[in-house]
């Protein structure tokens, strides 16, 4: 296939950030041309931020899921059960790959969608069921399936996340918090899925399922939420150098696969422990790696959107593809040097022979090439009679600096070589 | 392909740690079953830690990447010139595809293997040639091929981040953490690779040209390493507050792409700022993704053959994977509820009456059922006349603390429920 043709089901936030997305592929690296063949969602009349005038309106989704203009169907009605369910098996009934972001449909209907997709030689593709813009299935299932998982970790609900961090930041309420998390958009109108950690526990029994080759039974998942978790917890575990977060688990042991998410209290050092706001991460523990550590964006229309085209992306079929990921189609570009001009601030470091007027002899090279300082640390002088002095520069060119540093170099003041570092302030 | 047969040449830390794997192979999730034909190495009679002598020997890699019992070639010898290459080209050449760890390798001669991989329909794939165990190339390749990149940043070499790392925390020069971490065998008897930025580059140039779809031209690659960095350096920064590492940087301009390997001073809330020590990570920021960090162990023969084995597991041809990535061959685990014997130490809060003996019920509440106390923290009552205390237990089963937490709750010197949070201390 050189071109896909989409079937999208469901328009909301994703299904107009996916369309958003096709609209732009220029800037991508697909493998190929992705077209828009139809559309379904519950209304067709709504106010939407994209035009879909030009797609072919269904007003059933398991109608587009078969129609035999599409390729690939594409869900992102949400829900477990009703229309989404209806119109994922149409797709796969109908011999067509189907790429969902519904993570209760998986974590529900995973092994009996898995049977489908099987039987009729399909895929199944979830990438942004999980973590969103994190692209923890395909990474746990491709790239790590040289590793024997021992324990998957994570923090998978950016509202949860979100709710402790700013409470005990703040040192606000539990109330208070999810009421402005409410306002500005961070938490649903009905957080229940998300505080329930219900959410939270669709996804890690997505990636339980793969890591363990287990088959998905979400009735033996243990979910807790953050909805009992009070300010005095998190204040109290924090004076004892803990951090309590909803941390998701998925575990081998002889009696199975144990999958849980609860309240955690982590020490400080943890890896999860400094993983704040509403980011998602996935820890993935196995031999003979060790442990990989994947963080993003876990939620929101633009990641989930890319992660439902990179699945998309691995339909296309050349048998090899190319090493750099590059399509026929693409424009290549070209590698350059880095150039004088480029404009930064540095960390400059010189050692000043301990007399007098040497600091300002310093001072005054710099500012003959325009480099001004931003904060400056000069220490005593050690036994050879060299005081350090360190320089954060305020933004100038590389040019700048650089023969800023060789006049200083020059002076009789300065013992030794200056240090020029660059300092990223993009941060 | 239902078995693939591995012609490994090189027969190193990594040669040694696949073949290891392969014979592990059981509890891993191939899709397949893995199978070694024949070995290619310097010499034959070295002492090695695997039993080599049940495969066909090669003293030439190039005639056993052509040999037709193969299905794949994997390349280890390292290198960017020499038997290495030649060996990849006669592989190619002979339309099998090559897994290499290689990064010298890629990095010097990736266009031109590029174009003799896509002549003859073949993969050449070389997961394992940047960060290790981390599954960065697939990821950036496929997974991300959805959004726009614009920056790749990271820590390559674990080597140069361990130096610098631990001359802050120790307060030593270069040269004698430098020493100590040869005798470790954290740096290599010639360390020159590493901490010229040399190695770091070679990776770095690799994922600048997946991610920009750019020519790999290695020339214009700037690179700058650790060897000048004086402890002074490392102590100025830190008290500007500013943290020193070698980064490596990906950049998309006007003029083409730019890639550079140097210090750099990272504010401390840097994203890459708190990765310590031997670590690796990537930063892989874009349109609309925002930016997702991947961070694990960058080199060693576990994580590098865990990373060749993910990379010949993508060379079985099923044409739809299963989507939860089990083969027919699996067997097929199940989840279990976790249960009440299960062990941890506990966070547990109550709110006590404020009246005499308060804490002593509780105490001796929490003794009757075996769960003893590590830390204890009592605060003054509130205006309500509860006062908060918090317990960190010593560990215990969960069926004992629910069971204390139960007693508690009933005694009439408690207020509201107790808090029971579990302490992940695996850190």
């Amino acid at each position: 296939m050189k071109t896909i043709k989409l079937g999208i089901a469901g328009l909301g936030h994703v299904g107009c950030g996916l369309i958003e997305l096709v609209n732009l592929q220029a800037a991508l690296r697909l493998p190929g041309r992705v077209e828009i063949s139809g559309v379904s969602a519950r209304t067709k009349t709504r106010n939407r931020r994209v035009d879909t005038s030009s797609y072919h309106w269904f007003d059933d989704a398991a109608a587009l899921a078969a129609d035999p203009d599409i390729d690939v169907f594409v869900e992102l009605i949400g829900g477990s059960d009703g229309p989404a369910k209806l119109a994922v098996e149409a797709a796969l009934r109908a011999g067509k790959p189907v790429v969902t972001a519904n993570k209760a449909l998986i974590a529900m209907h995973g092994s009996g969608l898995e049977k489908l997709a099987q039987a009729n030689d399909v895929d199944l593709m979830f990438e942004a069921a999980v973590a969103g813009g994190v692209p923890i299935v395909r990474v746990l299932r491709d790239s790590l399936s040289g590793i024997s998982v021992q324990r998957v970790t994570g923090i998978l609900n950016g509202t949860c996340n979100y709710l402790t961090t700013q409470m005990l930041e703040t040192g606000r309420s539990y109330g208070e918090v999810l009421d402005e998390a409410q306002r500005l958009g961070y938490a649903e109108a009905d957080p229940t899925l998300d505080v329930s950690g219900m959410d939270a526990a669709h996804k890690a029994a997505i990636l339980a399922s793969i890591a363990f080759t287990a088959d998905l039974d979400f009735d033996k998942v243990s979910v807790r939420g953050v909805d009992t978790i009070e300010l005095l917890d998190l204040v109290l575990a924090d004076r004892l150098g803990l951090r309590i977060k909803l941390i998701t688990e998925g575990l081998a042991t002889k009696a199975g696969i144990i999958c849980r998410i609860a309240p955690m209290a982590l020490p400080l050092h943890h890896p999860l422990a400094q993983v704040d706001g509403a980011l998602n991460t996935v820890r993935v523990e196995g031999d003979p790696l060790g442990a990989v550590t994947l963080t993003g964006p876990g939620a929101g229309a633009g990641p989930t959107a890319s992660a439902v085209m990179g699945d998309v992306a691995k339909l296309f079929t050349p048998t090899a593809r190319s090493p750099f990921g590059r399509a026929a189609h693409h424009k290549v570009r070209q590698f350059v040097a880095a150039d004088q001009t480029e404009r930064s601030a540095f960390f400059l470091r010189v050692k000043l022979a301990d007399r007098p007027g040497a600091l300002a002899s310093l001072t005054e090279a710099l500012a003959a090439h325009g480099v001004s300082v931003d904060k400056l640390l000069q220490d005593s002088a050690d036994d050879t009679g060299a005081a350090p002095v360190a320089i954060v520069s305020h933004v100038c060119s590389r040019g700048d600096i650089d023969a800023a540093a060789a006049k200083v170099a020059a002076l009789n003041t300065i013992i030794g070589a200056p240090q020029v570092i660059p300092i990223d302030l993009a941060y």
